[in-house]
Protein backbone atom coordinates (compact mmCIF):
# COMPACT_ATOMS: atom_id res chain seq x y z
CA UNK A 1 0.00 0.00 0.00
CA UNK A 2 1.36 3.65 -1.03
CA UNK A 3 0.69 6.05 1.83
CA UNK A 4 -2.91 8.25 0.87
CA UNK A 5 -2.62 11.23 -1.19
CA UNK A 6 -6.10 12.37 -0.27
CA UNK A 7 -6.83 12.58 3.24
CA UNK A 8 -11.03 13.60 4.37
CA UNK A 9 -11.89 14.68 7.44
CA UNK A 10 -15.43 14.23 9.20
CA UNK A 11 -15.75 17.56 10.80
CA UNK A 12 -18.64 17.02 13.63
CA UNK A 13 -17.18 15.14 17.09
CA UNK A 14 -13.71 14.78 14.80
CA UNK A 15 -12.59 17.95 14.20
CA UNK A 16 -14.97 20.10 16.95
CA UNK A 17 -17.44 19.07 19.51
CA UNK A 18 -20.78 18.73 18.19
CA UNK A 19 -22.52 15.78 20.11
CA UNK A 20 -21.93 17.38 23.49
CA UNK A 21 -24.59 20.20 22.94
CA UNK A 22 -27.35 17.66 21.85
CA UNK A 23 -26.83 15.61 25.17
CA UNK A 24 -27.15 19.51 26.97
CA UNK A 25 -30.17 20.27 24.99
CA UNK A 26 -31.66 16.70 25.50
CA UNK A 27 -31.15 17.42 29.44
CA UNK A 28 -33.32 19.57 29.24
CA UNK A 29 -35.74 18.85 27.15
CA UNK A 30 -35.87 15.44 29.50
CA UNK A 31 -36.58 17.86 32.94
CA UNK A 32 -39.33 20.09 30.40
CA UNK A 33 -41.46 16.96 29.65
CA UNK A 34 -40.67 15.66 33.50
CA UNK A 35 -42.17 18.56 34.97
CA UNK A 36 -45.74 17.28 32.84
CA UNK A 37 -45.69 13.98 32.73
CA UNK A 38 -44.04 10.78 34.75
CA UNK A 39 -42.33 9.34 32.98
CA UNK A 40 -38.44 8.00 33.31
CA UNK A 41 -35.04 9.73 31.14
CA UNK A 42 -34.77 6.48 29.57
CA UNK A 43 -38.05 6.32 28.49
CA UNK A 44 -38.36 10.34 27.37
CA UNK A 45 -35.08 9.94 25.60
CA UNK A 46 -36.45 6.60 23.84
CA UNK A 47 -39.18 8.65 22.39
CA UNK A 48 -37.09 11.43 20.95
CA UNK A 49 -35.26 8.96 19.80
CA UNK A 50 -38.31 7.06 17.72
CA UNK A 51 -39.43 10.76 16.23
CA UNK A 52 -35.96 11.65 15.35
CA UNK A 53 -35.64 8.42 13.45
CA UNK A 54 -39.18 8.46 11.70
CA UNK A 55 -38.47 12.86 10.50
CA UNK A 56 -35.19 11.66 9.48
CA UNK A 57 -36.78 10.47 5.59
CA UNK A 58 -38.89 14.17 5.79
CA UNK A 59 -35.95 15.95 7.68
CA UNK A 60 -32.72 14.97 7.26
CA UNK A 61 -29.89 15.67 9.55
CA UNK A 62 -28.94 18.57 11.75
CA UNK A 63 -30.07 20.99 14.48
CA UNK A 64 -33.05 22.74 12.96
CA UNK A 65 -34.91 18.22 12.88
CA UNK A 66 -33.50 18.50 16.35
CA UNK A 67 -35.57 20.78 17.50
CA UNK A 68 -38.74 20.30 15.36
CA UNK A 69 -38.77 16.60 16.73
CA UNK A 70 -38.36 17.45 20.54
CA UNK A 71 -41.22 19.78 19.99
CA UNK A 72 -43.41 16.82 17.92
CA UNK A 73 -42.06 14.44 21.03
CA UNK A 74 -43.08 17.09 23.96
CA UNK A 75 -46.74 17.43 22.15
CA UNK A 76 -46.90 14.07 22.06
CA UNK A 77 -45.49 12.72 25.47
CA UNK A 78 -47.44 15.11 27.50
CA UNK A 79 -50.97 14.79 25.10
CA UNK A 80 -50.95 18.18 24.18
CA UNK A 81 -50.48 19.59 27.71
CA UNK A 82 -47.01 21.07 27.18
CA UNK A 83 -47.47 25.18 27.50
CA UNK A 84 -46.43 27.69 24.41
CA UNK A 85 -43.80 28.77 26.96
CA UNK A 86 -41.83 25.54 27.08
CA UNK A 87 -41.70 25.21 23.56
CA UNK A 88 -40.62 28.52 23.24
CA UNK A 89 -37.59 27.10 25.47
CA UNK A 90 -37.24 24.40 22.95
CA UNK A 91 -36.75 27.08 20.00
CA UNK A 92 -34.56 28.70 22.33
CA UNK A 93 -32.35 25.89 23.32
CA UNK A 94 -32.08 25.05 19.03
CA UNK A 95 -31.07 28.88 18.83
CA UNK A 96 -28.34 28.48 21.26
CA UNK A 97 -26.91 25.24 19.86
CA UNK A 98 -26.81 26.89 16.20
CA UNK A 99 -24.58 30.00 17.40
CA UNK A 100 -22.46 29.02 19.88
CA UNK A 101 -18.60 29.27 18.94
CA UNK A 102 -17.12 26.10 17.77
CA UNK A 103 -14.37 24.21 19.67
CA UNK A 104 -12.41 22.60 18.35
CA UNK A 105 -10.78 19.57 19.75
CA UNK A 106 -6.91 18.80 20.63
CA UNK A 107 -4.38 18.63 18.03
CA UNK A 108 -6.58 19.58 15.06
CA UNK A 109 -5.17 22.78 13.65
CA UNK A 110 -1.57 21.92 13.98
CA UNK A 111 -2.05 17.80 12.55
CA UNK A 112 -4.21 18.99 9.46
CA UNK A 113 -1.37 22.05 8.90
CA UNK A 114 1.34 19.35 9.30
CA UNK A 115 -0.63 16.83 6.51
CA UNK A 116 -0.69 19.56 4.24
CA UNK A 117 2.58 20.82 4.57
CA UNK A 118 3.29 16.95 3.56
CA UNK A 119 1.48 17.88 0.43
CA UNK A 120 -1.15 15.50 0.99
CA UNK A 121 -4.65 16.94 -0.67
CA UNK A 122 -6.98 17.67 2.43
CA UNK A 123 -10.45 17.25 2.20
CA UNK A 124 -13.51 17.70 5.00
CA UNK A 125 -16.52 15.74 4.16
CA UNK A 126 -19.56 16.35 6.70
CA UNK A 127 -23.17 15.48 6.74
CA UNK A 128 -25.89 17.57 8.17
CA UNK A 129 -27.62 20.69 7.22
CA UNK A 130 -26.18 22.65 5.01
CA UNK A 131 -26.47 26.10 6.48
CA UNK A 132 -25.93 24.57 9.77
CA UNK A 133 -22.32 23.05 8.27
CA UNK A 134 -21.67 25.70 6.75
CA UNK A 135 -21.54 28.21 9.45
CA UNK A 136 -20.26 25.77 11.71
CA UNK A 137 -17.29 25.62 9.16
CA UNK A 138 -16.78 29.31 9.20
CA UNK A 139 -16.99 29.43 12.86
CA UNK A 140 -14.06 26.58 12.87
CA UNK A 141 -11.48 28.80 11.33
CA UNK A 142 -10.40 25.67 9.34
CA UNK A 143 -11.80 26.33 6.27
CA UNK A 144 -8.60 27.84 4.57
CA UNK A 145 -6.93 24.52 5.24
CA UNK A 146 -8.97 22.44 3.38
CA UNK A 147 -8.43 22.03 -0.54
CA UNK A 148 -11.93 20.86 -1.08
CA UNK A 149 -15.41 20.96 1.43
CA UNK A 150 -18.19 18.91 0.54
CA UNK A 151 -21.70 19.20 2.62
CA UNK A 152 -23.53 16.23 2.17
CA UNK A 153 -26.76 14.58 3.03
CA UNK A 154 -26.06 11.20 3.64
CA UNK A 155 -22.42 9.38 4.10
CA UNK A 156 -22.82 6.17 2.55
CA UNK A 157 -20.99 3.76 -0.03
CA UNK A 158 -22.48 5.63 -3.45
CA UNK A 159 -21.76 8.84 -2.13
CA UNK A 160 -18.33 8.42 -1.48
CA UNK A 161 -17.67 6.28 -5.05
CA UNK A 162 -19.73 9.67 -6.24
CA UNK A 163 -17.38 11.70 -4.67
CA UNK A 164 -13.88 9.84 -5.63
CA UNK A 165 -15.10 9.10 -9.43
CA UNK A 166 -16.42 12.85 -9.66
CA UNK A 167 -12.52 14.08 -8.42
CA UNK A 168 -10.62 11.26 -10.57
CA UNK A 169 -9.55 10.37 -7.51
CA UNK A 170 -8.59 6.13 -6.90
CA UNK A 171 -10.16 4.67 -4.12
CA UNK A 172 -6.47 3.24 -3.34
CA UNK A 173 -5.16 7.01 -3.09
CA UNK A 174 -7.92 8.28 -0.63
CA UNK A 175 -7.52 7.65 3.32
CA UNK A 176 -11.02 8.82 5.10
CA UNK A 177 -10.62 9.90 9.07
CA UNK A 178 -13.64 10.09 11.42
CA UNK A 179 -15.62 9.42 14.48
CA UNK A 180 -18.69 7.41 13.16
CA UNK A 181 -18.05 3.91 12.01
CA UNK A 182 -21.88 4.03 10.20
CA UNK A 183 -20.64 7.37 8.30
CA UNK A 184 -17.18 7.67 8.26
CA UNK A 185 -15.26 4.60 8.55
CA UNK A 186 -17.80 0.93 7.05
CA UNK A 187 -18.72 2.61 3.77
CA UNK A 188 -15.30 4.14 2.89
CA UNK A 189 -13.57 0.63 3.71
CA UNK A 190 -16.26 -1.18 1.75
CA UNK A 191 -15.41 0.23 -1.33
CA UNK A 192 -11.68 -0.22 -1.11
CA UNK A 193 -10.20 2.71 0.44
CA UNK A 194 -8.94 3.43 4.04
CA UNK A 195 -10.22 4.90 6.64
CA UNK A 196 -9.32 5.99 10.47
CA UNK A 197 -11.75 5.07 13.11
CA UNK A 198 -10.93 8.18 15.70
CA UNK A 199 -14.08 7.86 18.29
CA UNK A 200 -15.82 10.31 20.32
CA UNK A 201 -17.02 10.47 23.61
CA UNK A 202 -20.43 10.48 23.24
CA UNK A 203 -22.29 8.96 19.62
CA UNK A 204 -25.30 9.35 18.85
CA UNK A 205 -27.72 6.74 19.26
CA UNK A 206 -28.89 6.57 15.45
CA UNK A 207 -24.89 6.21 14.78
CA UNK A 208 -24.42 3.45 16.58
CA UNK A 209 -23.49 0.21 14.65
CA UNK A 210 -22.67 -3.47 16.62
CA UNK A 211 -19.72 -4.35 16.99
CA UNK A 212 -20.32 -7.53 14.74
CA UNK A 213 -20.90 -5.54 11.37
CA UNK A 214 -17.71 -3.68 11.80
CA UNK A 215 -16.34 -6.55 12.41
CA UNK A 216 -14.61 -8.34 9.63
CA UNK A 217 -13.30 -4.82 8.40
CA UNK A 218 -10.04 -3.69 8.57
CA UNK A 219 -9.41 -0.13 9.93
CA UNK A 220 -7.40 1.36 12.08
CA UNK A 221 -8.53 3.03 15.44
CA UNK A 222 -6.65 5.59 17.20
CA UNK A 223 -7.21 7.71 20.64
CA UNK A 224 -7.23 11.59 19.54
CA UNK A 225 -6.67 12.91 16.15
CA UNK A 226 -2.64 13.66 17.70
CA UNK A 227 -1.53 9.98 16.95
CA UNK A 228 -2.66 10.45 13.25
CA UNK A 229 0.52 12.18 11.66
CA UNK A 230 2.53 9.24 13.19
CA UNK A 231 -0.12 6.68 11.90
CA UNK A 232 0.61 7.43 9.09
CA UNK A 233 4.21 7.24 8.64
CA UNK A 234 3.89 3.37 9.22
CA UNK A 235 0.45 2.92 6.85
CA UNK B 1 -22.55 37.70 -28.19
CA UNK B 2 -21.79 34.01 -29.19
CA UNK B 3 -24.78 31.60 -27.62
CA UNK B 4 -24.38 30.50 -24.06
CA UNK B 5 -22.77 26.69 -23.79
CA UNK B 6 -23.60 26.67 -20.30
CA UNK B 7 -27.22 27.15 -19.58
CA UNK B 8 -28.33 26.80 -15.82
CA UNK B 9 -31.53 26.62 -13.81
CA UNK B 10 -32.97 27.67 -10.85
CA UNK B 11 -35.51 25.13 -9.08
CA UNK B 12 -38.09 26.50 -6.97
CA UNK B 13 -40.82 28.15 -9.12
CA UNK B 14 -38.48 28.48 -12.24
CA UNK B 15 -39.03 24.29 -12.53
CA UNK B 16 -41.37 23.39 -10.37
CA UNK B 17 -44.10 25.21 -8.24
CA UNK B 18 -42.79 26.12 -4.76
CA UNK B 19 -44.04 29.43 -3.20
CA UNK B 20 -47.84 28.16 -3.86
CA UNK B 21 -47.02 25.98 -0.85
CA UNK B 22 -46.01 28.67 1.32
CA UNK B 23 -48.88 30.82 0.97
CA UNK B 24 -51.14 28.13 1.62
CA UNK B 25 -49.51 27.36 5.16
CA UNK B 26 -49.32 30.92 5.19
CA UNK B 27 -53.12 31.55 5.02
CA UNK B 28 -53.42 28.46 7.20
CA UNK B 29 -50.96 29.89 9.52
CA UNK B 30 -53.23 33.43 9.81
CA UNK B 31 -56.55 31.39 10.41
CA UNK B 32 -55.12 29.78 13.44
CA UNK B 33 -53.10 32.88 14.88
CA UNK B 34 -56.85 34.62 13.85
CA UNK B 35 -58.61 32.67 16.34
CA UNK B 36 -56.91 33.78 19.23
CA UNK B 37 -55.71 37.68 18.67
CA UNK B 38 -57.43 40.12 16.78
CA UNK B 39 -55.03 41.29 14.31
CA UNK B 40 -56.02 41.27 10.54
CA UNK B 41 -53.70 39.09 8.38
CA UNK B 42 -51.30 42.08 7.02
CA UNK B 43 -50.17 42.30 10.37
CA UNK B 44 -49.67 38.48 10.78
CA UNK B 45 -47.84 38.45 7.89
CA UNK B 46 -45.67 41.39 8.79
CA UNK B 47 -45.14 39.39 11.91
CA UNK B 48 -44.20 36.50 10.80
CA UNK B 49 -41.84 37.67 7.48
CA UNK B 50 -40.03 39.85 10.15
CA UNK B 51 -39.46 36.80 12.22
CA UNK B 52 -38.52 34.86 8.91
CA UNK B 53 -35.57 37.63 8.49
CA UNK B 54 -34.45 37.56 11.45
CA UNK B 55 -34.14 34.02 11.67
CA UNK B 56 -32.39 33.68 8.08
CA UNK B 57 -29.15 34.29 9.79
CA UNK B 58 -29.18 31.41 11.97
CA UNK B 59 -31.52 28.92 10.10
CA UNK B 60 -30.84 29.55 6.65
CA UNK B 61 -33.58 28.98 3.73
CA UNK B 62 -36.47 25.58 4.00
CA UNK B 63 -39.46 24.74 4.77
CA UNK B 64 -38.24 23.27 8.23
CA UNK B 65 -36.93 27.48 8.85
CA UNK B 66 -40.32 28.12 7.84
CA UNK B 67 -42.31 25.79 10.58
CA UNK B 68 -39.91 26.78 12.73
CA UNK B 69 -40.66 30.52 12.05
CA UNK B 70 -44.62 30.38 12.30
CA UNK B 71 -44.14 28.23 15.96
CA UNK B 72 -42.12 31.08 17.56
CA UNK B 73 -44.16 33.85 15.57
CA UNK B 74 -47.44 31.60 16.92
CA UNK B 75 -46.35 31.86 20.82
CA UNK B 76 -45.16 35.67 20.12
CA UNK B 77 -48.36 36.85 18.65
CA UNK B 78 -50.20 35.24 21.13
CA UNK B 79 -48.16 35.78 24.19
CA UNK B 80 -47.80 32.20 24.82
CA UNK B 81 -51.80 31.31 24.61
CA UNK B 82 -51.60 28.92 22.17
CA UNK B 83 -52.07 25.80 22.69
CA UNK B 84 -49.85 22.45 21.67
CA UNK B 85 -52.96 21.36 19.36
CA UNK B 86 -52.18 24.28 16.90
CA UNK B 87 -48.39 24.40 17.19
CA UNK B 88 -48.52 20.46 16.50
CA UNK B 89 -50.83 21.86 12.97
CA UNK B 90 -48.15 24.23 12.42
CA UNK B 91 -45.73 21.33 12.65
CA UNK B 92 -47.43 19.06 10.03
CA UNK B 93 -48.03 21.14 7.48
CA UNK B 94 -44.43 21.46 7.62
CA UNK B 95 -44.06 17.89 7.08
CA UNK B 96 -46.89 17.64 4.60
CA UNK B 97 -45.08 20.65 2.81
CA UNK B 98 -42.00 18.31 2.84
CA UNK B 99 -43.51 15.44 1.42
CA UNK B 100 -45.94 16.62 -1.47
CA UNK B 101 -45.90 15.41 -5.02
CA UNK B 102 -43.35 17.52 -7.14
CA UNK B 103 -45.36 20.18 -9.67
CA UNK B 104 -43.26 20.50 -12.61
CA UNK B 105 -44.31 24.14 -15.00
CA UNK B 106 -45.25 23.76 -18.14
CA UNK B 107 -43.17 22.98 -20.88
CA UNK B 108 -39.97 22.53 -18.49
CA UNK B 109 -39.05 18.84 -19.12
CA UNK B 110 -39.62 19.26 -22.87
CA UNK B 111 -37.25 22.56 -23.07
CA UNK B 112 -34.38 21.23 -21.27
CA UNK B 113 -35.12 18.22 -23.67
CA UNK B 114 -34.52 20.19 -26.40
CA UNK B 115 -31.47 22.06 -25.07
CA UNK B 116 -29.69 18.97 -24.15
CA UNK B 117 -30.24 17.92 -27.65
CA UNK B 118 -28.29 20.75 -29.02
CA UNK B 119 -25.40 20.12 -27.13
CA UNK B 120 -26.13 22.63 -24.08
CA UNK B 121 -24.29 21.84 -20.88
CA UNK B 122 -27.22 22.22 -18.31
CA UNK B 123 -26.75 22.98 -14.55
CA UNK B 124 -29.24 23.36 -12.54
CA UNK B 125 -28.19 26.09 -9.25
CA UNK B 126 -30.86 25.91 -6.81
CA UNK B 127 -31.11 27.80 -3.45
CA UNK B 128 -32.02 26.21 0.49
CA UNK B 129 -31.83 23.45 2.56
CA UNK B 130 -29.98 20.35 1.20
CA UNK B 131 -31.99 17.51 2.23
CA UNK B 132 -35.04 19.09 0.67
CA UNK B 133 -33.91 20.32 -2.34
CA UNK B 134 -32.37 17.12 -2.70
CA UNK B 135 -35.45 15.29 -2.30
CA UNK B 136 -37.14 17.53 -4.30
CA UNK B 137 -34.51 17.00 -7.31
CA UNK B 138 -35.71 13.28 -6.87
CA UNK B 139 -39.30 13.62 -6.62
CA UNK B 140 -39.12 16.09 -9.93
CA UNK B 141 -37.93 13.15 -11.80
CA UNK B 142 -35.58 15.65 -13.84
CA UNK B 143 -32.32 14.38 -12.32
CA UNK B 144 -30.97 12.54 -15.40
CA UNK B 145 -31.41 15.73 -17.44
CA UNK B 146 -28.80 17.63 -15.41
CA UNK B 147 -25.43 17.57 -16.21
CA UNK B 148 -24.23 19.21 -12.95
CA UNK B 149 -26.72 20.30 -9.90
CA UNK B 150 -25.62 22.59 -7.59
CA UNK B 151 -27.45 23.34 -4.11
CA UNK B 152 -25.99 26.87 -2.68
CA UNK B 153 -27.50 28.46 0.75
CA UNK B 154 -27.48 31.86 -1.13
CA UNK B 155 -26.94 33.20 -4.58
CA UNK B 156 -24.57 35.84 -4.57
CA UNK B 157 -21.76 37.35 -7.31
CA UNK B 158 -19.25 35.42 -4.77
CA UNK B 159 -21.22 31.95 -5.03
CA UNK B 160 -21.72 32.16 -8.94
CA UNK B 161 -18.27 33.70 -9.75
CA UNK B 162 -16.82 30.75 -7.55
CA UNK B 163 -19.19 28.19 -9.57
CA UNK B 164 -17.74 29.74 -12.86
CA UNK B 165 -14.22 29.17 -11.43
CA UNK B 166 -14.47 26.04 -9.83
CA UNK B 167 -15.55 24.45 -13.29
CA UNK B 168 -13.84 26.76 -15.82
CA UNK B 169 -16.96 28.18 -17.22
CA UNK B 170 -16.20 31.53 -18.63
CA UNK B 171 -18.94 34.30 -17.83
CA UNK B 172 -19.45 34.98 -21.71
CA UNK B 173 -20.55 31.22 -22.13
CA UNK B 174 -23.07 31.34 -18.79
CA UNK B 175 -26.64 32.11 -18.68
CA UNK B 176 -28.67 31.99 -15.65
CA UNK B 177 -32.45 31.06 -16.01
CA UNK B 178 -34.75 31.92 -12.96
CA UNK B 179 -37.64 33.60 -11.20
CA UNK B 180 -36.16 36.03 -9.22
CA UNK B 181 -34.29 39.07 -9.62
CA UNK B 182 -32.41 39.14 -6.40
CA UNK B 183 -31.09 35.52 -7.00
CA UNK B 184 -31.17 34.32 -10.01
CA UNK B 185 -30.48 37.53 -12.93
CA UNK B 186 -28.76 40.34 -10.56
CA UNK B 187 -25.33 38.66 -9.13
CA UNK B 188 -25.39 36.56 -12.92
CA UNK B 189 -24.98 40.14 -14.52
CA UNK B 190 -23.00 41.84 -12.69
CA UNK B 191 -20.37 39.51 -12.96
CA UNK B 192 -20.85 39.92 -16.68
CA UNK B 193 -23.01 36.72 -17.85
CA UNK B 194 -26.33 36.51 -18.89
CA UNK B 195 -29.78 35.57 -17.36
CA UNK B 196 -33.30 35.58 -18.19
CA UNK B 197 -36.23 36.43 -15.84
CA UNK B 198 -38.76 34.33 -16.12
CA UNK B 199 -41.47 35.84 -12.76
CA UNK B 200 -43.55 33.32 -11.19
CA UNK B 201 -46.96 34.87 -10.14
CA UNK B 202 -46.01 34.55 -6.35
CA UNK B 203 -42.82 35.76 -4.87
CA UNK B 204 -41.74 35.52 -1.01
CA UNK B 205 -41.44 38.87 -0.04
CA UNK B 206 -38.10 38.83 1.01
CA UNK B 207 -36.69 38.18 -2.51
CA UNK B 208 -38.73 41.14 -4.62
CA UNK B 209 -36.30 43.90 -4.96
CA UNK B 210 -36.77 47.28 -6.12
CA UNK B 211 -37.72 48.41 -9.94
CA UNK B 212 -35.09 50.88 -9.14
CA UNK B 213 -31.86 48.19 -8.79
CA UNK B 214 -33.01 46.23 -11.57
CA UNK B 215 -32.68 49.28 -13.56
CA UNK B 216 -29.75 49.48 -15.54
CA UNK B 217 -28.92 46.06 -16.45
CA UNK B 218 -28.93 44.42 -19.40
CA UNK B 219 -31.44 40.82 -19.06
CA UNK B 220 -34.52 39.48 -21.11
CA UNK B 221 -38.14 38.57 -19.21
CA UNK B 222 -39.88 35.93 -20.58
CA UNK B 223 -43.41 34.68 -19.83
CA UNK B 224 -42.74 31.28 -19.63
CA UNK B 225 -40.11 28.37 -19.89
CA UNK B 226 -41.33 27.49 -23.38
CA UNK B 227 -40.18 30.39 -24.69
CA UNK B 228 -36.71 30.08 -23.98
CA UNK B 229 -35.65 28.11 -27.03
CA UNK B 230 -36.59 30.60 -29.03
CA UNK B 231 -34.89 33.55 -27.60
CA UNK B 232 -31.68 32.03 -27.38
CA UNK B 233 -31.85 31.52 -31.31
CA UNK B 234 -32.46 35.40 -31.12
CA UNK B 235 -29.11 35.41 -28.79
Amino acid sequence: MTPPRVIAFDGDDTLWRNEDQFSISQERFRSIIGAHVPLDFAAVNAHLLETERRNLAIYGYGVKSFVLSMIETAITLTEGAIPASDIKILLQLGQQMLALPIELLGNVRETIEELRAGDRVIWLITKGDLFDQESKIARSGLEPLFDRIEIVSEKNEAMYRRLLDQHGVDPAEFLMVGNTLRSDVLPVVTLGARAIHIPYHVTWSHETVEAAVADGHSFLTLNHIGELTAALRQI
